[in-house]
């Protein structure tokens, strides 16, 4: 017997039908003598049917207000699910966020769980009732409603197996679990049976849209075993079909702890996956006086004006006097970015700023790369015997990314998967 | 300054501009100085659809997972009128059931309010903030959602106002007040300013939709002032306006303690209304035996099966052996009182029973009737006039109805709205 959480998203509960596709999943858990929570989205189209009616009343509105219209989505979606649930002959019940209570602080459109509040739901939950329980909200320190941004039910769920003390947290998403690159640009990515959580934040991060880093975070701090798999099936016909899947007969990606992988013996490759994101744009600050303090001239404002820099390379200054610093940040950024630079042109002094929207960067990612030499120097080679251009690097301990002109993407991406051995045979 | 409670049902708030329209309102009363509180519904269409979602997973559902789910709509419409008040520089916040509360007991469905906290919204008022409150719903004894019933809207305006001791309770709705009797029938119905507790629970019982019948019971309990009023206008041609109306500068019909309106010197009419309802039958038990306890045992078994027997006449018995009893009941309890007198028919012994569909109840409503005499003989003489047969015929303190054949409804209503002075000029 374990206890399980197990979450879906607004896809999966888009309508009755498939509800009761979710209701005879999260049963099958129950009938194998598990305890069982699920956490659920609204239906699809029913949060931006809300977000649309709060934005044509006010523009800029009051995000508490915003808040209280957009959480009722979630609210339909549980209790229709408990139903579902009992029309099949399991017991279940919803519990909202207030009556958990799952506890946030104040940031209203983007809190953040602080604690959640579990004597009922495990009371519940050991006397074989299904709790249904509404991701993406929860309740501030005023006792109003607060909500955890888009994407937040996944952060619902992982929080909520921590609080419950879960056996594992299986996140029912439109992918069948965690491939080694994007399926779409290589028929050759494989998916891969467990990946562990320094690696999924990684990958959260660099572009993977399978879950959100929030929630990988928590899950690595809290230890919570995740399962990302896939709540309907495809057809060899590509057509998608919800009447089926029960979740442990259709194995997808567990996230782990590295030790966890370790003791299953299992071959730990060098590197797990591949990247790619385009959404970055590169600045290079050209002529820039080198003396100290420059950077922190430079990237003080962009910081203040809340503009995420990534990567950032400074040239090695040839003449002792000026420097070229280039980095990268999001595209959505752009514009802020540019009016703190222009402010800041005349104290920084520099010649000309030129933006290059035409990158890609791509990253090469595996734990296994700590104890291996030669990881970086095998990606160089491999994009160079391409005749593919490096811009900048950044590395941490367990991925090495690159920008590179994003013509080039796919090719370097299916470069990358070959030279690394990740290939499907 | 007057504390004042708002209520707009779903028609008034069907979409964003008539929210738009809502919040003007509630904003021209809050720039007159007063406190506003507004309840208002769903918005017109929601509740149908989450009553549909329900009722197609679970024909036979949970209560109190409906309850979760349809009191959604509310909360939707809360957010977005207190997102539009803030729009035109008002000040104004939602407070949800469970944040207020608003306890009612567990009859999840058709809950009834018991306690309504109020010092959290009577503070936010004082501050001159508008409170939006939805209606219909509350939390129960075991913290979970309740709902009060199709209606119910108009009781959690009522008892709100009750709670925070409201100088008035405006009901904006889909007439512009109460009138002597159904506009429709005749163009010489006039709309009354003022109209006792006792009249319009006798109208709203006997089949006036103006108000529910509880929230006017809860009004007189609390001597809660109520005022009627329509939240738009009518044109020449027909076309409604929600462009429009500012409370108070329309009045409706004010429902109020007759001593309010002795004290007022308005002139009190002994006849307040001529009110009519088509949804019941009549039933004729024939030849039952004459013996004591024989209504008992004719009644006791339909009231047992929750049928609502309404008028009821015993014939006199000719021979001293058997006799006929005639009462009516609401066309929806017919199946299940016919089945209990099928099941009596033994005991009672009991000729025949006849049932006719094709009845009329009309009501003449007056709290002037009390020191008057002759009222009833004026309804007599007036029905004989146009030669209505009377079947059946009840009385209360305050009014007197008539069984008559429903093809004569219109007639019978014009005739007694002339013959009691209330034609307009």
């Amino acid at each position: 017997m374990a206890r399980i959480v197990l979450k879906f998203g607004g896809t999966s509960v888009g309508d009755i039908d498939r509800i009761r596709n979710v209701a005879r999943m999260a049963k099958a858990e129950l009938d194998r003598g598990n305890e069982v929570a699920v956490v659920v989205s609204a239906m699809t189209g029913v949060t931006n049917q809300l977000v649309g009616y709060v934005e044509s009343i006010a523009p800029l509105y009051d995000p508490r207000e915003y808040d209280v219209v957009v959480s009722t989505g979630e609210q339909v979606t549980i209790g229709l699910l408990a139903l579902a649930l009992q029309q099949i002959g399991a017991r279940a019940r919803s519990f909202t966020s207030w009556q958990l209570p799952v506890r946030t602080d104040e940031a209203y459109g983007k809190a953040r769980i602080l604690e959640i509040g579990t004597e009922a739901i495990v009371a519940a939950m050991r006397e074989g009732v299904v709790a249904v329980v509404p991701g993406f909200q929860g309740v501030g320190g005023e006792g109003r409603v607060t909500t955890l941004g888009r994407g937040g039910s996944d952060t619902s769920a992982v929080a909520l197996a921590a609080a419950i003390k879960a056996d594992r947290c299986d996140i029912y998403t439109d992918v069948d679990g965690v491939y080694t690159t994007d399926p779409r640009i290589t028929d050759k990515a494989r998916k891969l049976p467990m990946v562990t959580y320094e690696e999924m934040l990684e990958m959260a991060s660099l572009g993977s849209k399978v879950l959100q880093t929030r929630s990988v975070e928590l899950a690595m701090n809290h230890r919570v075993r995740v399962q990302v798999l896939a709540s309907f099936r495809k057809g060899p016909d590509g057509a998608i079909s919800f009447d089926v899947p029960i979740g442990s007969d259709l194995p997808g990606t567990l996230v782990v702890d590295e030790d966890e992988i370790m003791a299953k013996g299992l071959e730990q490759s060098v590197v797990s996956g591949i990247a790619y994101a385009k959404d970055d744009v590169k600045i290079t600050v050209a002529a820039v006086a080198d003396r100290p303090g420059v950077a922190a001239a430079l990237f003080g404002p962009l910081a203040a004006a809340n503009v995420n820099v990534d990567m950032i390379v400074q040239n090695v200054s040839l003449d002792g006097k000026s420097t070229d610093i280039t980095f990268t940040l999001p595209k959505s950024d752009l514009p802020r970015a540019r009016a703190e630079l222009d402010k800041a042109k005349a104290s920084l002094g520099y010649r000309e700023l030129t933006v290059d929207t035409n990158v890609a960067k791509i990253s090469v990612i595996g734990v296994g790369m700590r104890s291996h030499a030669g990881v970086a120097l095998k990606m160089f080679e491999t994009l160079a015997a391409k005749g593919i251009n490096i811009g900048v690097i950044s590395t941490s301990e367990i991925k090495i990314s690159v920008l590179i002109a994003a013509d080039y993407t796919e090719l370097a991406v299916r470069a990358l998967h070959a030279a690394y051995g990740l290939d499907a045979d």
